[in-house]
């Protein structure tokens, strides 16, 4: 007797193929009719027919789940990121679980230990500040660990990141080649690795230039606009005499400073000029439309999750390192010194 | 590194490996001697062991994951929302695991079915449209379901959303102040049911204060920058006598009308006027700052997530219906016509 099909139990139930699929996996059956359940059941039994897909996907070892760790949603440019991401993992039967450390070390710990208990097949991580080493280290010895955006200085991690010391350098020739003389930073927080690349890339080319870059003397605690304001705030009270551009190392601090420019009634570019970093959507309708550095994010988030599958498939590999090229985007926000 | 299992535990621990699983497990710990019990929790943590919680959470019959479902994590309102959500899940022992639907009926589909399979103790979510209904009532019987933002025309799901009627009474109410007697809407898609509330609530009240709003030829199919912007060419091409003012029907669709406003070299509010909705963070950035609905996302992610773990764990209360009440933000994008 040849064996009995999927197939000949839908012919036999008078069901399509994919509903005795749904029916007999105990996973999916909440999604069919009762009694077309039962239907299905009686006839299978009757038949002899032996589905082995429950089977398979346990052999298999697979949740078929990618576990996302993000550090803030509330930064525009995670959303191209996350979304390259779903795409690429769209046709391979992955879904995307994000969660969000809100860039806090304990929250962060929470939500690794969660996807490990809860098990994904790999994690890609854009979130990971110097604290996180231990941890991701520790994950990255039992799944497959991919870390997006954020790089940390620990050999053998798959890491696909901008190249944000470039990037740091195309935004101070940007200002020199402007005529600014005398220029600030708003630094982010320099636990996470991106952030200290932007500030080398940028002191180093200004020098180069024959440009001032003021010393600062307080760092963000998180790249969020209420640190840029923060930040803004103590150059304009530290400088009397102030700088005539500053680099935001983040879209969302350069939001935080026009906002404090803005009580002080001081006009940006005309007073101080302003480039951020990013281009998150929206930069362009800012007012004024912001000047920035801009990365590749829905590309950067493909490469990631295309990597992280690989590695699903073949853990033997050696995790490739991978940077990509930023470029400056020229909008309102910068202008010639008056 | 091979997973540590229970037998390297209690190996390490010098005890019998069920005595292991009864000192890690809180409902059943009293059976083991105190001293026995500390160091087996000590040896746990050194090897750094991961209890099985997908098979202890069988038992117990929790996961300690709240699904949350959202539309398009590049919608800024949503981000509020969600860290609403985390927190107020913080103190509770659970954690949110986030999937995007990107308003695509066979994506949430897919979202719901990976969930499920995987187990959560309740969804919540911000992204039902018309289509959902008949998946979210088969889920809900499985697990509580809270609504948020989105309702559906469902009796008996909880919802916490925000009286959208109202919010579109404040949109026309503020245009009809400022003497405008002919306005149009950018419509989202009407088979999500907040923004035909949102229609109806701006019909109602321009009717009543005797301002004519031209009738909708076409609706987003999703509430984007890139919808907001065709609907309003679409709008400029069909009545070249142009309405003085505009309800887009959110914030993004508002910053799609004024990217085509600039196009065509139409000042705002000078030539029209644009009323956004959600007050989404940036708002107030945008080039003319944006005039719009405020909804408070934040408690409304806090209140769903109450609602949510309550019916977690007293599954027979009646589930609540909560509406929020929006409020008028005036800025620079509104004004009188001239």
């Amino acid at each position: 007797m040849s064996e009995i099909t999927l197939k000949d139990v839908a012919l036999a139930a008078g069901v399509h193929p994919s509903t005795v699929s749904r029916a007999l996996d105990r996973a999916q059956a909440w999604q069919v009719n009762v009694r077309t359940r039962q239907r299905v059941i009686d006839t299978a039994r009757d038949l002899g027919y032996q589905p082995d897909v429950l089977a398979s996907s346990l052999r298999r070892g697979r949740t078929d789940t990618m576990g996302l760790i993000v550090a803030d949603l509330g930064n525009p440019y995670i959303a191209p990121v996350v979304r390259g991401i779903e795409n690429a993992l769209e046709g391979r039967g992955l879904v995307a679980m994000i969660a969000e450390t809100q860039d806090d070390l304990a929250r962060t710990q929470r939500v690794f230990d969660h996807l490990m208990r809860r098990r994904v097949d790999a994690i890609i991580t854009t979130a990971t500040r110097a604290g996180d080493r231990t941890i991701v280290d520790r994950v990255s010895q039992r799944v497959p660990v991919v870390l997006a955006v954020r790089p940390l200085d620990t050999a053998g991690l798959a890491t696909i990141t901008n190249d944000d010391l470039r990037g740091g350098q195309l935004a101070a020739q940007h200002l020199a080649d402007l005529g600014h003389r005398r220029v600030a930073q708003l630094v982010g927080p320099l636990d996470v690795q991106t952030f200290g690349e932007r500030a080398d890339g940028f002191v180093t080319t200004a020098t180069v230039e024959g440009v001032t870059v003021l010393p600062f003397e307080a760092t963000a605690t998180t790249p969020t606009m209420a640190e840029g304001q923060r930040l803004m705030r103590a150059l304009l009270q530290r400088h009397p005499n102030r700088p005539t551009a500053v680099f935001a190392h983040n879209d969302l601090m350069a939001l935080g400073a026009l906002a404090v420019l803005r009580e002080e009634h001081l006009s940006c570019p005309a007073d101080i000029s302003l480039i951020g970093y990013n281009d998150m959507p929206g930069a362009a309708f800012i007012d004024p439309p912001l000047t920035t550095i801009r990365l590749p994010g829905y590309e950067l988030g493909r490469i990631a999750a295309d990597v992280a599958v690989a590695m699903i498939e073949r853990s033997d590999d050696s995790p490739p390192r991978l940077s990509l090229p930023p470029s400056l985007v020229v909008r309102g926000s910068t202008a010639p010194p008056t």
